[in-house]
């Protein structure tokens, strides 16, 4: 009890000396491993994943292949954990959805969507494309993953509970829509991102309104949607 | 010259017996390939690919573990090639687009694909997904091509020879809007197929219709899109 009260009371006010060199060595280590993540994505993302070796990735970290090996064991864990970490970033990213109408919710949701698109692009287009990492069903749980988190912070912004079969086709074929668009928008940047957010909005509403002439919880939906603007 | 024209005789009365055993070899060892590409389709659309070994794919097919290495050198290259096999039979599926309004059309796509998505359907999931091929970009070029391809009809129907930017996005979404509803059919088949495609047309209108607010030349492709219906 005197010890841990005295122990607690010196990390308090000033760090245990010991303490304080396992703590820097732990933050270098993460560091070093979200330098050479950041470098992978950047790679990956930008050229075919087979042309790029693990003296690539280390050479753009500045780092050796050895160390690239001992964080990572090779360049397809390396590449999964690089989406890994891109994938958590997104799904952290839907913002808080209390007030405002559900329509701007929305918008705000897409924003913060393009903002982390647009930061990270080689990871998300990596991420999006699938392409290359293998590694099993890895990454296409890392996406699908994405898509369920997405697809949540939809229906609890529509709100919908469970929606029946029309409506979740509807609202999924949504989310593709966006995942398209900005993958598009990265690769060409010859639309006004603004522009691009608000026509996503614009399509939400169509497709909605599209799917409520063959689904009456559809049309529930837009009732709301359309009310509450 | 003379040997020339006997051998072309010969041939077009009845094949030479070297030939015809040769013929018989390489039918016998294309329709083997195909057994094992077919086996590895359902499989791998069926199962996580990590799951699945070399002696599934053998297993299924009544095949030695040693000819499907002897075919295909690996499970990866097994999977890439039956993937790519179910790229080509639907990259040939477009239909012809003489006569009839665009709208029709558009529908008469519609229904071949998901004709396709329903003969093949662990192939086309396991295309679309993309999950687990790996073998570096490889699978992400095949589904390239395959959308390319379908947005290349699609452009060649509506007419518009080069789509401006915002054009190019809808018609890409309305692609993936297409693929993500295929996909949740293929999963969850509680949504009737003629309606989902009737949904999906509607969608295209609906979304040009969107598209339109924003752009002239979407504008100008829904007018024609109508008015010929």
């Amino acid at each position: 009890m005197g010890a841990r009260s005295e122990a607690a009371g010196y990390g308090d006010a000033r760090e245990r000396p010991d303490c304080a060199a396992a703590r820097r060595r732990r933050l270098s280590v993460d560091r070093r491993r979200d330098e050479l993540m950041a470098a992978a994505l950047e790679l990956f993302g930008a050229r075919d994943p087979d042309d790029i070796s693990i003296d690539d990735v280390a050479a753009a970290a500045g780092a050796s292949r050895a160390l690239v090996y001992h964080y990572f064991g090779g360049k397809r864990e390396l590449h999964v954990a690089a989406l890994r970490r891109a994938a958590a970033g997104l799904e952290r990213r839907p913002p808080p959805m209390d007030g405002g109408c559900p329509l701007d919710a929305l918008a705000g949701a897409l924003a913060r969507y393009f903002d982390f698109a647009e930061e990270h692009a080689a990871g998300f287009a990596a991420l999006l494309r699938g392409g290359g990492a293998g590694r099993g069903g890895e990454v296409g749980r890392i996406v699908e993953g994405v898509r369920g988190e997405l697809f949540a912070s939809l229906t609890r912004r529509l709100p919908v509970r469970e929606p029946g079969a029309l409506l979740r086709v509807t609202l999924g074929a949504w989310i593709a829509t966006v995942e398209s668009a900005a993958l598009d928008w990265l690769e060409h940047r010859d639309v006004e991102r603004r522009a691009l957010e608000r026509l996503l909005v614009d399509q939400m509403v169509a497709t909605l309104t599209a799917a409520a002439r063959h689904d009456p919880e559809a049309s529930h939906v837009l009732h709301n949607l359309k009310n509450d603007r």
